[in-house]
């Protein structure tokens, strides 16, 4: 059949996540060995290959000692609050293991014995309480691999942060190969820890199925529930720490004091850094595993009843691991395009060396989908379409995973159309600050709608193309395309919260106005490359749902989805509220927690004498405490509602509104995400145009400080917690409560809609 | 069969009509005593009777004079904004109306042979082309008619509001009499005219039709498809006439000059005026309008295929018209609650009396629409249901309209509880304005969002209740329950417009404090009336767009709309996108408007000598010729988006994706719609309450010039496009994609789909 044999796919999956776990801990090592300590003998030989770029306060031993200071604090501060964070969800996590376990084993009354098989007749599959076991094992360890991406990620930004800082008073090019080393560890540990957890227990759970790949690949789902309720948790919590910081330290340093950003006389300042690091880095990184390990559970289990699955082709059955596997090695290579065959010269050169990475890994990708899909997957095969089997050629599968990809890099440069500041709509909503905060937030608010169009065209021909080609394994892969490249994806991503804390350590420092200008630019390349990670992150999380969507109806038996029976359009209209409902949670919780951290900074610097004069020393764990506890109170809520609506849904209205719910959800929640995120990014960049002033225009509606300006920074607050808490969080929304639907799907359809079935 | 005979309802409906048009009329004469010119004797005797209050002014003649001058302004500017409109509008009705006849002339290449029926096994119905014919010829009565309401509304409305500032004079309940009783004339009017012409109409194609009453009701559609075009205009460009003007005027009349609202200083100040009578009279008007005629449609095309059509019961088919009949009279026995058996002697009793309308009419109406089932409909009937015939009972039906106008009155509810400054939501977001701008619309934004929970989860329970009793049939009815107290809804509505219209005649005319504060009670009062009106359209529109989506799938012979199938989940992405694309046209096209407005006001105030200090005068007419421009330039691209998307989707894609465009633009348009009005309600009556400092809390945060009232403002002028312009716009976009997709229903169904019949 296929050209890969079962034994070369027994090697290949290990060996590719070997390798990329090899080369982040390679990348470590390089980031480590910039010294956060008072320069040796040794540091200046290092020093004397780049003394192309002008260097500064090298000898500096003092401003050495204050980064490795702040550098501290941060990491004290993070890793306080993901402790208290994985506290209080590891609780829940157990709770939740329990409900797993109680619901998918009462399908079948907790009965030890073997069933026949939903799928293949005649067959006897293992009971269902085993497949309770199973998938809450697969649970906790998705939720354990989320957790330690995540704290790991953490735990390398803030790392290299300080040395980001250091290196560049050595020059631009060496700071922004420090930043992007460092995201590089991250995104290659996730990618390939992911993977190698997932083949691990695909593997573990075999030694017990045996032949029963049903079983085996339902169990394996939970894995997916478990990475994407972490997520969930990462993403709102590290959501509202991080916005609230940043709106706390704004409203009172910015506006009320007039003191610059990161300065070190604002209280909330090291809780903003902190703030970066466990939302955009740990919420990030959770996001995007959990995205990750649900694509490849979602075809997993489509393929577990379609020919792969039924005829027992181990290689056919791995081609999303496999997918991702080739994705590791093509993003090494990517990598070494941005660090070592190419150097950065000048500021002007980060924008592009960045975006160049998306495209290269892109087409590089393309050729290794071609490749793997070849010796991977045999020229025909069936796939499971609603209740039959529906012809595939392995040529048909490739087109749906490039679509994927291809459709990805577009909806980033739609993205980056939209939110960079080089293009006429963020110029637009800067020039409108002119007449004031409220055109430039109706023009905001705007943009953001209207950047909604293209992705949606682009994501639904992606869906047309593979749903046509091959049902929802098509869509399952294709959301697997956009996600190949995760892990360059994430090193772009980690790479601009660590610039932005490097920037904010030069300020705090005190170090020079040169040093904190070259930070400035990595940290704007920086937020251009996070809006475009956002847009893929939904992108593919609206192809994921999807692909989830379709396996919770096929797993729950359900033939039909009609938008023209009762049951499934409450659903539908219910279910596209529920973004504007969980938007409404987390934004009103950022603010309400940026009001407790107004009214600390307000206190702090009424009370402690000399802080505004530099000579009282603020109280910065307060600060990072309110965060903490704010977030950790307020997260509580939107993820209720997110975990209980399918779970209460499916148990009193069944499966047909279930399935409303979750398409409803999915086709609303996409605008909203992307709009929001767009929204927060393009003001955030207007402001950031009228502060850098780099064209006569943008001289115009300057400098800082000018009416125009302060318009501009009443926009970017207001889009805080738009593009970092509820856009980003949405994604995690309709992506959960589709595989929570997938998970729970044999309890639903055994014993579900128990309202309809009383009256 | 049914107690009420054919006579009987041939001669019950045009005498409701007729009672209806008699006592707008007779409301019209009362409002024309008041005298718009200095007093004589024959005024004074009147005046005797009120002398409880103090009363003002009143042998002022100049006052008089004035008002008569400035009302002569506002209406001048109205006409000729309106017949601007009508003239482009116009030309384009006759372009479309050539463009239904072409399409669905086509449906049967143009033959004038007898066809087989669509439903009626075995019998001949009329050829395609004829339908088409009428379906042109109802087409232009529906939106001929739109016009005649909108234009008699305007002209009552700018007929009675300088007579409203005059009563005002006498005391507060004469005034509020005046405006009601001139809301009632055009609620009247609108509701009456519209019952009236569809009757008409409906009696005359029977003429040719004779038996063949699926063609009749499949060409009756055409009226509502009429009806709704005018209405997208007059909402979109009234929108945008409005909300230009009335933000243009505040951002350099309020925040950049200090001057008052109304200020005669300000030379914005007519056109603001004149944008409350063609955005929220005209365009409230056609809208409530369109609603009524489509959701009339919706239920004579489903019922024309259903028992009474197959069985030729006239009476039952009439049941709608028979329910809009009942509604003319609970309404009429309504207002006089309202005008005659109550009196308002305080500003107080003002916002009670008007909620008292909406519980009176619709307990009042309950009963009616038990009477009218019980008379004109057979205790058992069937109602076709995607292919098949359902038993229902006369009681069942009751069930739908009477949920319909129940689940109306609960939106209304929630919508007031959302934005009025009476309760804690709005009393919130004040609140945040503590920090600022940014928190104020943070919160504005969450509150808005939060505002759909209720509302959905009524429109679910209506839509379930009235689907699985009636099917579609039942949506429909469910539709028009909502709508049968449409005339007390519209006194309602444009009493709001008329009161605001009237302090600004006030404060132009230089009247007193005394006077400003009666009408500025007044005008706060329908401000959050308003907002339940709002709450009304948007609640009918989705059941309505429900009922014309059952009706299109049914006339094109879809059997089951899918998700799980890539025609339909493409359309259902894509369709709800739509609102988002529609809103940042119509958004940008505000913003754009208001720029060129702030910038002729900036002119005049820079040019004109003694401007501001009240020597110089302003040039009116050239704000009111601005906004009149803008608003039609830019009306064309969201009306060409709602107008163009079914016939490029059911053409190319065919009407499976076209039936998931409308579910998709559907259940994501009523979220975009309801957080978008209330959100902007919100804002608004955030900053009357901080203006008015009632309470305790109010005063810490005004007064009137502090900051917290600056970020009160701008948060009120980012709310006025949401709230006047794209929210309830959004209505008409999701009505109008289903009535024209159900109009073009035969052409889709036999031309539809090339692009896929191509590849």
């Amino acid at each position: 059949m296929a050209i890969l044999s079962e034994v070369a796919t027994e090697v290949l999956i290990p060996l590719a996540a070997a390798v990329g776990i090899a080369f982040a801990v390679a990348q470590w090592v390089l980031v480590s060995r910039v010294k956060l300590a008072p320069s040796s003998g040794r540091d200046k030989d290092v020093l004397a290959e780049s003394l192309i770029e002008e260097e500064e306060g090298l000898n500096d031993h003092n401003v050495v000692v204050r980064c490795a200071e702040i550098q501290c604090a941060i990491a004290e501060g993070a890793t306080s609050f993901l402790f208290t964070e994985y506290r209080y969800v590891g609780a829940f996590m157990c709770v939740f293991a329990a409900v797993i376990f109680v619901f998918l084993g009462s399908v079948d009354g907790f009965s030890t014995q073997s069933r026949p098989c939903a799928y293949s007749e005649g067959k006897q599959c293992k009971p269902a309480l085993f497949n309770a076991v199973f998938s809450t094992v697969a649970f906790l360890l998705g939720a354990a691999t989320s957790v330690v991406s995540g704290f790991l990620g953490m735990k390398v930004a803030t790392y290299a942060n300080a040395r980001t800082t250091l290196e560049a008073r050595k020059g631009v090019g060496r700071a922004f190969v420090t930043a992007f080393r460092s995201g590089a560890v991250m995104g290659f540990l996730l990618a390939s820890s992911g993977l190698l957890v997932l083949y691990v227990a695909i593997n573990l759970f075999k030694l017990y199925y045996g032949d029963d790949w049903e079983g085996l690949f339902e169990s394996i789902t939970g894995y997916g529930l478990g990475g994407s309720s972490m997520a969930l948790f990462g993403r709102v919590g590290g959501g509202i720490y991080t916005k609230a910081a940043d709106v706390g330290a704004d409203l009172v340093g910015k506006v009320e004091r007039n003191i610059p950003e990161d300065d070190p006389r604002n209280p909330a300042v090291i809780a903003d850094n902190v703030g970066d690091n466990v939302g955009d880095i740990a919420g990030m990184g959770s996001d995007l595993f959990g995205s990750y390990a649900e694509s490849s559970c979602a075809a997993l289990v489509v393929a577990s009843i379609s020919s792969f699955g039924v005829s027992h082709d181990f290689t056919g059955m791995c081609y999303p691991l496999l997918v991702s596997s080739v994705g590791i090695v093509v993003c090494l290579v990517t990598t070494l395009f941005a660090t070592d065959f190419f150097e950065i010269k000048d500021v002007k050169q980060i924008e592009p060396a960045l975006k160049k990475q998306l495209i290269i890994s892109t087409a590089l990708m393309t050729a290794g989908i071609a490749l793997i899909t070849w010796l991977a997957l045999p020229a025909n095969f069936t796939i499971f379409n609603f209740g039959e089997q529906k012809e595939v050629s392995n040529w048909g599968l490739f087109l749906c995973v490039a679509i994927g990809l291809w459709a990805g890099l577009i909806i980033g440069y739609v993205t980056e159309y939209y939110t960079s500041n080089a293009y006429s709509p963020v110029q637009d909503v800067a020039d409108a600050c002119r007449t004031g905060a409220a055109t430039n937030v109706i023009f905001g608010l705007a943009l953001g709608y209207k950047s909604v169009i293209i992705p949606i065209f682009s994501i639904a021909v992606g869906i047309y193309v593979s749903f046509t080609v091959a049902a929802m394994y098509g869509i399952a892969v294709a959301a697997l395309g956009m996600l190949s490249t995760i892990a360059t994806g994430l090193s772009i991503d980690a790479y601009g919260p660590i610039s932005d804390n490097a920037g904010g350590i030069a300020e705090m420092a005190g170090m020079s106005h040169r040093i904190r200008e070259r930070t400035d630019a990595l940290d704007a390349a920086g937020n251009t490359t996070a809006a475009i990670g956002k847009g893929f992150a939904i992108g593919s999380a609206a192809l994921v749902s999807l692909a989830l969507f379709g396996a919770f109806v096929s797993r729950a038996g359900v033939k039909v989805v009609d938008v023209l029976s009762p049951k499934v359009i409450i659903g539908l209209v219910t279910g596209a509220m529920l973004p504007y409902w969980f938007s409404a949670m987390t934004m009103k919780s950022v603010g309400r927690a940026a009001l407790e951290m107004v009214e600390e900074v307000r206190r702090q610097f009424a009370t402690i004498p000399g802080l505004m004069e530099g000579t009282g020393k603020p109280d910065y764990a307060r600060c990072v405490k309110i965060s903490t506890d704010a977030s950790i109170r307020q997260m509580v809520p939107p993820g209720a509602l997110v975990m209980l609506t399918p779970l209460v849904v499916g148990t009193l209205l069944g499966v047909h509104t279930l399935a409303g719910v979750l398409a409803g959800a999915l086709v609303s929640g996409v605008q909203v995400a992307i709009s929001a995120s767009n929204t927060g990014g393009a003001w955030d960049n207007a402001k950031k145009y009228i502060e850098a002033g780099a064209s006569e225009h943008a001289r115009s509606l300057g400098p800082k400080g000018s009416d125009c300006h302060k318009a501009a920074v009443i926009g970017d607050t207001i889009g805080d917690p738009l593009k970092d808490t509820s856009g980003p969080s949405l994604n995690i929304l309709i992506k959960l409560m589709a595989v929570e639907s997938l998970v729970f799907a044999p309890f639903f359809a055994a014993h579900g809609g128990i309202l309809f079935k009383l009256f």
